[in-house]
């Protein structure tokens, strides 16, 4: 029997490394063995004598419990994620793996450290569209039933929520957000602000302010963050450069 | 006329500086004047030649509108926040007070950084809570009606969100969270997953999970996040230690 390893899944923000946290870098540096997507792995420095171990996207129990294997043989173990692990992301997909292994799991040296989510970097980037009660759902029907993604956007839309929306397209199924717009125009107003955010943080970032009557679907990919503003969020033209999104903090009482 | 000047709004997280990201330590560092809450202030470094503009907390028009002045007569600026400033804090203030503000304003350069939220710190410490599809909601009344905050609560109920609570108390009026609760039972199960998470990364940090039927609204103050849980998420009991609780990626299918 080895030495106790540990997991730590490790969140890395949505873009460059002034999102990663101070703590994400030292639980990364720590770390015998790094293990994730591939894409997230490369954008960590290179370490010596440290492994990494490369997974494809759609693996998540796979390499959740793969990381489980490895601590068990006593290393530790960074899983790391991008945006926040706790949020449409590997947090969730480990605690679950655990739950359904083997018993000694649970009690493996195990912790989460949280990083920027996609929504919260595409609210910074265009004012704070963010600013006022919201809701984050994945358009994702993987795991779910679609049944299930259009009540939630009937009730978020009807008790006036901010929402941003995960998972807008894949390659399976690239006309979810076409149906989450045509769902939300019958309960909405044409004139809602709706934020249109790609790789955020990145160096093909791409932004763009429309309303839901000028929102065009086929602009969300797999790496879209999209917010739809609340009856009160506001666009705010500009002199110059884009225009500021922002919800207030308030809501106002009919007179 | 002096040179321009430029408005950071930065978000610190929620607790000490192992969560203070490498562009919020960037800003605060060039900045010549810091603006903020006297308790974010004093968690940064004393700089020489830097000026301190501490506020109170209930003051945030005129701490954005103070900020624009300085901004104005050339300073650089960092307005700092506590978590995240786009979610329920600063940076909405600070558009809403441009927008109602001089028209020149709209071309200050002007940017928000963003910040890990008190729910994402809440939501690290315990497991995976808002792993699945989620709703923030202010309990405050100072904005709002209280009939847009129960419209709300229904709707996240119904819908089965995670529900994220902040605000769930003030001095002024301690038993908001006491009447989310009420209404919150009379739509949920007893048996729902409930997170207290006070004062996360803090020295006096202090985590509770309960469940709808065992919480007890006079456990939270000014400075708690609570996270009350969707009808799939579960709590894992570990041998040692606190249990987890995780959101799973997905919903089941009823048969």
């Amino acid at each position: 029997m080895s030495a106790p390893g540990s997991l730590r899944i490790v969140g890395l923000g949505p873009g460059g490394p002034a999102w990663i946290t101070p703590e994400a870098s030292r639980l990364i540096a720590y770390a015998t063995d790094l293990v994730g997507y591939a894409p997230y792995l490369e954008r960590l420095p290179q370490k010596q004598g440290q492994t990494r171990h490369r997974t494809g996207n759609r693996v998540e129990m796979e390499r959740a419990r793969h990381a489980m294997r490895l601590v068990e043989d006593g290393r530790h173990v960074a899983l790391v994620s991008g945006g926040d692990p706790g949020v449409f992301a590997m947090a969730a997909a480990v605690f679950e793996a655990i739950e359904d292994g083997e018993p000694r799991w649970r009690d493996i040296d195990i912790a989460v450290s949280p990083g920027i989510s996609a929504m919260q970097a595409a609210a910074a980037r265009t004012g704070a569209p963010l600013g006022h009660d919201f809701c984050a759902i994945s358009l994702s029907d993987n795991r779910k039933p679609w049944s299930v993604v259009e009540k939630r956007l009937a009730a978020a839309a009807n008790a006036d929520f901010v929402i941003a929306l995960y998972n807008p397209a894949s390659a399976a199924r690239p006309g979810r957000i076409h149906d989450a717009f045509a769902l939300l125009r019958g309960l909405k107003s044409a004139s809602t602000p709706v934020v249109f955010a790609r790789a955020v943080g990145r160096e093909d970032e791409y932004i763009s302010i429309e309303t839901l009557a000028s929102a065009d679907s086929a602009r969300a990919d797999m790496s879209t963050l999209i917010i739809v503003g609340s009856s009160e969020t506001r666009i705010v033209p500009r002199g110059s450069g884009t225009p500021f999104v922002y919800t207030p903090r308030g809501v106002k009482v009919e007179q």
